[in-house]
């Protein structure tokens, strides 16, 4: 059932009209009177017709695509749930329009132009580059001339197309939820080497600074990587070195997995989240919420990114990619707040 | 003849092939070989069949629009010459794809929830606001549940699309054109108020740390506002109190506007450009090539936001809004070297 698609003959009946009339609000062939419109509108969004349609109307000049991951973005790599949920959806939207993805790994130790030139080995379209924005890496692709997205990375020339989370605003939004509960000395968790990353940083930043508050309150704590045990040696070190806390009462994470070591590690030192610490993760990547106590998170649209990277390809294929800026798309996330996020202990 | 759309027979003719042959390549309905498909989509795409095709899929979800602006961004308003442009390529745009454009002029002294009951009253499909995004608009605009863009203006809880200049690239860019030049001591001279804005300072001072700077020569002037007057006014002050010029060699300026105004000044105070100080603007409006000497800027792509805006406006409409997450879209930008910009004097 959820294999047959919905045609204007259903939407129709569904809406109580004829499929002329159908026809004629879809196409604007003529004028139908709002009431009729906006019910028939509505009906063939509910059951996603519109958006199919809309994907239909592409046209086939996206047939093959090269996908170029790290080795620790690729699939098998279960520390990296992120790009795991990223790219199965990408796989799924491909599938669903007909384009063939032929997946690279990227080998640090090879040429920056080995992407290029695999893209051109197997005749791809388009190059879809996750997680990796090396500018000279950027730079070959670029030249090339093969229409190109970054997933989960950015191009300081603006030459290259990019999908990312709103990190900046998104760690505002979440630096503020813990500031409205009374947080004053927060500790931002993060890692090294990835500008996307940064941003959030700077968010962090922004949530005192527009509340006005003292600068040293925002401590940055660097874990050696995004792994859980890279956030546990962290947040052990740190505590070995402060252990009255240093009047911190909240650890807001560069990811999940990053919060899921902090947790850890407090837990092993005693302490109880979110009674002495709370903690704040970003991502979502699901797992945060079987946690005891369950992960407050910043909720990334990680089902979005291949849509999303798709489409701005498919524009760039169809433009004439001399005329036509690159874009940098940052996707909209929520905060939610879950047990291990509370008030500051008294 | 620039009215006379090219169809598949035209396709056909340039490219040497059958019109089955187009068909096929361009619906994707039978295998063709590299090479013919490769010149049949190259054809497609000069003539601009790609992106009108692309167009025509898209459905008539979109009839009418609520065109929100502030009366200082109004067409008759000479001085705004970037909002000029953005608007008025935002009404061919509309006009190409049979989208009904309604102004609604942004009256500061009423309610918020005015823009809203706007776009109710003239039963618009959606809105497009530009230039203003003071959170309680956005807000009223989130509740009401009409999609919704925003140009040249952000909304930090992301919830409403937006589309900008890629600002923070685009000024680090520049910044980093007359650090490559040896300017060490550059005053950035920009105005208040705008998100926006705020984030060309970001990259002014990125570029002072990219480069490992002493971030002191990273001067900030603050003019009252955006009119070459005011930048003029602000120049002046700042060279009466350092008539020396503080060893300051550049201007980057965070509009073409304020860069006459700034010119002018030094002009005034009998220096000259780029001989004793260069001047980077930003935006390209276009006055800049007339001036003498012609203005160096970054070249944001003003014709490309009207389109833009429309994508982003008829995906939110095609979608179920509760399940998409909002975008926020930066358009890359470029930097041009013109006379006004030059080393240091020795």
């Amino acid at each position: 059932m959820a294999q047959r698609k919905v045609g204007i003959k259903d939407i129709a009946a569904r809406a109580g009209v004829s499929i002329s009339t159908v026809s004629h609000v879809i196409n604007g062939t003529a004028p139908i009177s709002d009431e009729v419109r906006d019910r028939v509108i509505r009906v063939a969004r509910d059951v996603g017709y519109l958006d199919r349609r809309k994907n239909k109307g592409t046209i086939a000049s996206l047939r093959k695509i090269l996908l170029a991951i790290p080795q620790d973005a690729m699939p098998e790599n279960d520390v990296n749930l992120v790009s795991w949920t990223i790219l199965s959806t990408l796989m799924q939207e491909s599938e669903s329009r007909g384009i063939r993805i032929v997946v690279h790994e990227i080998d640090h130790a090879d040429a920056f132009r080995q992407v290029p030139e695999a893209a051109r080995a197997v005749d791809a379209d388009g190059i879809i580059l996750v997680n990796d924005d090396r500018p000279a890496l950027l730079k070959e692709i670029c030249n090339s001339k093969i229409p190109a997205v970054l997933i989960n990375g950015e191009d300081p020339e603006m030459h290259i197309n990019s999908v990312t989370p709103g990190n900046r605003f998104a760690a505002q939004k979440a630096t503020q939820r813990l500031i409205e509960l009374g947080h004053r000395r927060i500790i931002h968790l993060t890692w090294q080497g990835r500008r996307t990353v940064d941003r959030r940083l700077d968010g962090f930043h922004d949530a005192f600074q527009d509340n006005g508050l003292d600068i040293d309150g925002a401590i940055t704590l660097i874990a050696e990587g995004y792994e859980p045990r890279h956030a546990e040696a962290a947040v052990r070190d740190w505590l070995a070195r402060h252990p009255d806390l240093d009047g911190v009462t909240a650890i807001f994470c560069a990811a999940d997995n990053l919060a899921f070591g902090a947790m850890k590690a407090l837990k092993s030192a005693g302490l109880t989240v979110p009674d002495d610490v709370s903690v704040m993760g970003f991502d979502g990547v699901g797992l945060g919420e079987l946690h005891v106590p369950a992960l407050s998170t910043v909720i990334v649209p990680l089902d979005e990114f291949g849509s999303a990277a798709l489409e701005l390809l498919e524009s760039s294929a169809n433009a004439d990619s001399k005329k036509r800026a690159a874009r940098r798309l940052e996707l909209g996330c929520e905060v939610v707040t879950r047990a291990s996020v509370g008030p500051p202990p008294r």
